[in-house]
This record gives C-alpha cells, sequence and structure tokens, in this order.
C-alpha cells in the first residue's frame, strides 16, 4: 500500500500537491484507473483512483472512505526538550510517529540547550513517517512552549514526568502508565529539570516517573517513554 | 565524568591508544594528575590519574577498581536483521548500546536486504556509545549469522522470535518478557521472517511475540524489543 497526504480533501474529487502528483506519475508511473490511498492525517483513509495522471496536479476520485482508521485506544502527548543537535529530535520525531503519538510539544525549559524550533523540517519529517507508517493520523506538532505553561495547561488523564533527581520520590514508568487513558510525558533536556521545575510539576498533578538505571539521551528516553506506552496499550 | 576505553588493560599502568590520547590531552588538556575513568568494556570501571600526558600515548595509573560497574540482572541477546540502509541499523547499534544489550547478532534470513555486513563501523559506534553513555559492559557484535544457526543454537533463557505473520498465535512482549531472566529475542527484516523460519524457531523453543499494531521497521522494532526488555528489568 502506497499512501498520499492529502490535508485539504474534502470531497469525492482531489488533485494531489505537486510534490505527491511527481511522486505518483513520475515515481510510480501511476496511469489512469491506478489505485492508491489518501489520508488527511485526522483519521480518515481514502481508497482512490487516479482520474488526471499529470505530474504537476494528479486528479484523483475517491471511491471509499475508512474513517477512523486504526484509530488507537488513548492519546499520547510528548512534552520534549529538543536537543542542540537537531538531528536526534527529528529522530525522535521520525520514530515517536512510527511508534503512536498524536501530540508532540517541544518544551523550553531552564537547563534547555535549545530556545529557537522552527517547525518547518519537524512537520514534514512527521509527514514522512506517517506516509511510510501508513497511518491515518498524523501528529501535531505544537509550537515551542515554555515548561511553566505546559505544566500548568489543563490535561484530562495521565500527567507524568521523567527526570533523574536521585533525591526525590519516582516511580518505574511502567507502573505509572493506566492502558486506555490518555497520557501526557513530560522528557527534560540534557541537564534535567530543576528542583523547581519537578515540584511545580508535582503540585500540578503530575506524577515522577523513572525510566530505569540507563543514562539516556534525551531523544533515547522520549522514545523509550513513546515505545513503554504503546506496548502498555 | 569522562570515560575513556582501554580493552588491554592489565595493570595499575596503561598507555591510551593514540586517538583516546589525542582527546584526552588535546580536547580535554589533561595534564599530569588529571583524574579520569577507563573502562575495559568487560564489566570492570577504573578510576585513574594521568602520568604522562602526551597526546600520542597518554599514560595513566589506575586508583581504584569497580568490578561489575553496573552490572544489569539479565543479559539481552538481540539477532537482527541489518538493513539494506546502513544508517537505521547504525542507530540501532547506538541506541540499543545506550539503553541496554550484551550480545548483538545481525541475522541473515530469507528475505534480508542486506547479506554481507562488515563490523568495524558498528564496533566503532557501539565503543562510542558505551562510553557516551558510561557504561562498563560493551556489547558484543558477532558476525552476520544464518538464521537457522541462531535458531538451533543453545541458549539458557527466554527465546522469542517478532513477527507480523496474522495467521499464526503470538503473544504481546511484556506478556512474554520475564524480569530476571536472560533473554533472545530476533527481529526479522522488512519482508519479515518466512513462515518456514518461525516454525523453525517454535520447534526450537521460541515463543512468538507482537510488538503491537504499528508498522515498525527493523530498526523500530529492534529497539522497542530492547526498551520493553530494559524497563521489564
Amino acid at each position: 500500500m502506497q499512501l498520499f497526504y492529502a490535508p485539504t480533501i474534502c470531497g469525492p474529487s482531489y488533485i494531489l500537491s505537486e510534490e505527491e502528483s511527481r511522486h505518483a506519475v513520475k515515481v510510480l508511473r501511476m496511469v489512469e484507473g491506478s489505485r492508491l490511498h489518501l489520508t488527511d492525517g485526522r483519521g480518515n483513509l481514502f481508497e482512490a483512483e487516479v482520474v488526471t495522471p499529470s505530474a504537476r496536479g494528479c486528479e484523483v476520485r475517491v471511491l471509499q472512505t475508512f474513517p477512523d482508521y486504526e484509530r488507537r485506544p488513548y492519546s499520547l502527548t510528548m512534552g520534549v526538550a529538543p536537543t542542540k543537535n537537531l538531528d536526534r529530535f527529528e529522530w525522535f520525531l521520525e520514530k515517536a510517529t512510527e511508534v503512536g503519538v498524536d501530540v508532540i510539544v517541544p518544551i523550553e525549559c531552564a537547563n534547555s540547550e535549545r530556545r529557537i524550533f522552527r517547525p518547518e523540517r519537524g512537520e514534514k519529517i512527521i509527514a514522512g513517517a506517517t506516509k511510510q507508517s501508513l497511518k491515518a493520523y498524523m501528529p501535531v506538532l505544537e509550537p515551542i512552549t515554555p515548561i511553566k505553561k505546559i505544566l500548568t495547561r489543563p490535561f484530562k488523564g495521565v500527567k507524568l514526568i521523567a527526570h533523574c533527581r536521585p533525591e526525590s520520590e519516582r516511580i518505574p514508568i511502567n507502573d505509572a502508565l493506566v492502558s486506555g487513558r490518555d497520557t501526557l510525558i513530560l522528557i527534560g533536556p540534557e541537564g534535567d529539570f530543576t528542583a523547581e521545575e519537578v515540584e511545580l510539576a508535582l503540585a500540578n498533578g503530575f506524577k515522577a516517573i523513572t525510566l530505569g538505571t540507563s543514562r539516556l539521551r534525551t531523544e533515547t528516553a522520549a522514545i523509550a517513554a513513546t515505545i513503554a506506552t504503546y506496548l502498555r496499550n
């Protein structure tokens, strides 16, 4: 199955973007009547066929719609401090999309190594990983957000903050996750969350968790938490 | 803490390799009396001090030895089919080292996309990740091995094979893992294990497992299994 991204689709007829048209017609050599699948990234999967195989704007007609395609029984929001080396954070975006995540919030903390985050490249990586892993839900990449804002904004579900400060109590992530519940997990920068940030989190209903004894980099901790949530459900 | 790799250390005095010497003296500007840590990759952590700060062969003297440093209560052997795009497999080597793995066996299967695997780059990546994550045990990278050989060789512990063939029964990985037990997990190529390979595995005491419903790439499935084992222990 080959999945195409059709973010603005809203009727039986749709014209693929120039990039997607080129891919369909030039690379995959689709012709009139070729079958393909589209997603709007919001849970709808469409089976469609090519009407006009133009490499500049390939027109397709939807034959069948599958709403809520492979919808997960939980939602996962990952708040992660972007790494200094952006490749590592982008790798997390790709892998988390593949495994399963709904919202990714780059967070700015006291010890952050990166405070400016432009979303364009990340959004492209997420779109590519969504198509590659045949998902009809595309994760939302929010703008970079101060940690205090995400700690205090309302969230219905399980709220977890992973940190490495040995002085305060933490429970293993697998004991903190609840299957079927919406979950928000925060992963700090290489220098960890500060004691004040952890305190504010606890005061706002977060539980402190540990990801075991290995020294994990930010992006590894983030994917470990994503995988733990995925396998718990 | 800065960790140096000293594979042939066997006494109180040791001369760092040229690369490590350059790093210690030129990059970190260590001088006579500077403290550093070494590992032999086999579980020993050494605290040492610089005796002769030469960038070509920095001599150090061991002050204290910590055997079995942060030894895990289980061993994990990952048999993984190398990916066509080697970056993806090398990324797995790096991340698995960081999370925790003891032996990595590149496996050759009927549907393998890559049948030749040269270990030099992989070994370098593993050594770098071991030092970066401050581990005293360095994972062993075995030569590429035919799947039949790993299916039939003796292994005391839990033996798992992850596959996506819907016709046969599979249990979720978290239900198959047993904490504290040595574990061997096999991850197949993009085209999956064949029915014959799965059958041979079952006949040899392997349990078939699933990593959930997402379509995971080989290297993502491999890191998911590594993380699941790590978090189970």
